[in-house]
Parts: C-alpha cells; structure tokens; sequence
C-alpha cells in the first residue's frame, strides 16, 4: 500500500438502533494551504525558482477557471469538473434568490488509481467523538459548505451541543480575510442538540470565507460537563445577499 | 461579467405537476483534458517549455493526492479535498463489499469568487431534450460515476429511452484505456425507460474510466421514432470487483 487513512470508529449518530455499527471518521492529518503545496514542490528540487511554481499553479488554476465557467467540461486526471444550475427555474426568469450556479467536483481517474494504492488503519473506537457530518445551508440545501448570511445553517454530527461555563463555549466564525473573529451571541443558535445545531448567522457578516468552531464542554459520559472544553471546526462560506444579486445574474433571456 | 455560462430551459423530468417550472441545462462548450489544458499553459508564453509545465502540474497533481491519501484537508482554492469512508463499518472491520474511499471534493473560494463573476444566459426552450442528469451505482448507493462491474447501474434523466431500428441503437461503454468499445446486449438494459434506465453492467468489464453512451431514436412528439438517432455520454468508472478487494484492504486493527 502506497498510502494509509487512520480512522477512528465511532458511535453511528444516525441510525443507533444497531449497535456494532460504527462509522469510521478519518484521523485529520492536518492541514494544506496553497501556500504549503507551493512550498512543497519547490523543495522537490526542480530546479524551478518559487515564483515560477507560483506563476504555473495560477496559470493552470486559471485555465481550469476559465474553462469551466466558459460551459466546458474539464477532466483533468485528479478531478473532473462541470458547471451546474442549481433550482427550479420558475416563469423562464433566473431568479438568484432561488438558483445559483455551482461547480460539480469529482475525483478523476489518477485520484482514483491512487486510492486503488491506499490502505485503511482502524486506529481503535472513540467513545463520544465531537466531530461535523456535514452543514446545510437551509436557504439553498446545499450541503457543501454554502451558508447565507441572516439565514439558518444546519450544522450536523455528534457531540456538538454548546454547554459550559468555560468563557471559550460558544460559536465563532473567523473570517479567512482578515482573521476577524465573530461569535455568535446565544440567541442565534435555534436549535442545540449533540447530533444538531440550527445557527443563525448574523445579517452582517461580509460575503467570504469562514472558519465555523464549535467549542463546548458537553459531554455524554458520567460527569456531567468536561473539565477542559473541545472544539470541531468546518470552513464555510457566506455567499452573496440574495437581495444583492450575488452570483447568476441574468444577461440574457430571449425566450420563456 | 466576466464569464458567461448558456442554459436551454427544458422539462422538469422529475415534478411534471407544475408545466411553468423548467430545468436550466449546460450548453455544453465542450470537454477539456490535461492535456489541452497543457497546451493552453503553453500558449500563454510563460516562456516555459511545454515539458516544464507538464513537469510542474504533475508535481502539483502528486503532492495534492499525497496529502489528500495520508488524511490531510487540502484547499488549494480552486478546491477543498479530503477523503472519507463510505458505510457503516460493521463488527469493527473495513469490509471492502461494503466500505470505500473517496475523496470529497468542494468548490474552493478561488472559485466561488470567480462564480460570482459568472452571468447566466438562458438560450431559450428546448422540448424534449435529451440529457443524463446522474448515475448511480447500485451497489454503493455513489452517484459520481461510479459503477461495478456484474452490478446494476442507474441512469436517471430525460429521453433515454432505447427505441428503434438504426444500427448505432443502443448502450456503449468505451475504455479511455485502449478506445475498446463493449455494446450492452438487449437484456443487459433491464429497465428501460425515458427517465430512468437501470443496466446490468457485463461481469468482464476491466476496472478503469469509461465513457457510456446512449443512443436511440426515441421521441414524445407526434413522430413515433427520430429518423436520426440521438446520444448523450457521461463518464462511469468501474471499481474493483468486490472479491478482488479494489480499495480500502485493511492493514491493521487493534481494536473492535
């Protein structure tokens, strides 16, 4: 085997009928930027200056842009990409408060030769893992990270309820831009259970990306609150006010 | 805008009840590979040589699934990449039958950003369209191309139907390996309608990326058949038999 995922089996929050069923949730590794590929192919010892890396991974980040947003379809080995309409398109009229475009990713076949060469490691059972299934955004459904600003946000998985005396509990989203650090005030979140949060995120909060933490001392074990609090996070990203057009504007409608 | 993508409204396949609602479809711009994609780097005069560029994507494309298979979250800002475990994992052992990776990839902000510059023209009505709108593979439940071989798969859209006596008639699956072209036989398409086909997808098929087409002359106007036939193409891969493992083997479990 080429490559190892580490894996923690953990409690099925879903179905809990059955007992021996467990999901398996990866063992993050950490974390890669653009910034941290860049450096790593510079020392691969190319013989490349970092700048001409940097120019090539933009060129080709670029092309891809292009191309898929021009309507192509682009398979580029470790991924395959489409641009897609989201929503029923009511009277013939685009309409962004309810359609949007979004890019459909799926890996490509080189990704797929790779898993081919990869191993799993079941590193053991976690009791009462914290851990983010997934978020949906409930104005548009999408599941993908998408969020609206003075909208709800689903947020799913286990252990997440907010509870603790600990100043850290709570929920903050940081901005990717500026590293501004917004938490929400208690009110905002609907609904607080360990498999389910219902935030409402703040009216104001700028078109971008965020990281979304959750920091709570909840716990299912015998004592009551942890001692120590513990936090998940999952990226998110605001889009455009509805009102505000956002993405999907039309240009063009020549018949209905 | 700096971008725009053409839509054909066209018949909501799957609520019939409202005539009004229609679905924005791709005009399609074509298809682009790593290769054109190369090609396109070399056009825009870095003043690099054509293997530079190549040699530089691959070391890109390398330590993006290198990071993404030893369990690392990779945002590159076109996308967000990181891999899961699909199933449930019963008694506390990777069943290759029943579990896999993948590796879940979402829009990054590059991309949403450049979404946000994108404007939406609707070309007009298109009646009786024919498209594929996803597949699914029956034994995995995933509905991103993936397929097993001796197994059945989904085909849900609008206009499959197979129908008529031209000789091009019919389901191909054509290897992006060696160009080989395998016709399903008659009784492989076990369900065979407009909107929905289910195939039973030939035993002998070798793992690896394929492009499946449909072809007919079946039509909802007055014309009972097409005089020419009509296809439509998407992109299956077939995964490793079950038996043969394919992904996933375990390599260690200490605990269950």
């Amino acid at each position: 085997m080429k490559h190892i995922l580490k894996g923690w089996l953990t409690d099925n929050s879903i179905t809990t009928d059955n007992k021996t069923d467990k999901f398996l949730l990866l063992e993050s590794a950490g974390k890669m930027s653009l910034e941290d590929i860049l450096q790593k192919m510079f020392e691969a010892n190319t013989g490349l200056q970092p700048e001409t890396l940097r120019h090539v991974v933009e060129l080709y980040h670029r092309i891809v842009k292009d191309a898929i947003l021009g309507g192509m379809q682009v398979n580029t080995g470790l991924f395959y990409a489409v641009a897609k309409f989201v929503g029923v398109v009511e009277g013939g009229k685009w309409n962004p408060e309810k359609n949007s475009i979004y890019v459909s990713l799926t890996q490509g076949q080189e990704m797929r030769e790779e898993i081919a060469q990869t191993g799993v490691s079941i590193l053991g059972t976690k009791a009462d893992v914290m851990y983010i299934l997934e978020t949906e955004d409930r104005k548009s459904g999408r599941k993908d990270g998408s969020a609206t600003a003075g909208r709800n946000l689903f947020v799913r998985g286990a252990m997440l309820k907010v509870a603790g005396e600990d100043p850290s509990v709570g929920i903050t989203l940081t901005s990717s831009n500026d590293a501004k650090v917004t938490k929400l005030e208690d009110d905002l979140i609907t609904i607080n259970k360990p498999s389910e949060l219902t935030l409402l995120l703040p009216a104001e909060l700028a078109e971008g990306e965020y990281t979304l933490t959750i920091t709570t001392q909840y716990s299912r074990g015998k004592s009551p609150l942890l001692k120590e609090p513990r936090s998940v996070s999952t990226t998110v990203y605001i889009g455009g006010k509805p009102d505000e057009g956002g993405s999907g504007k039309i240009d063009l409608s020549d018949d209905s």
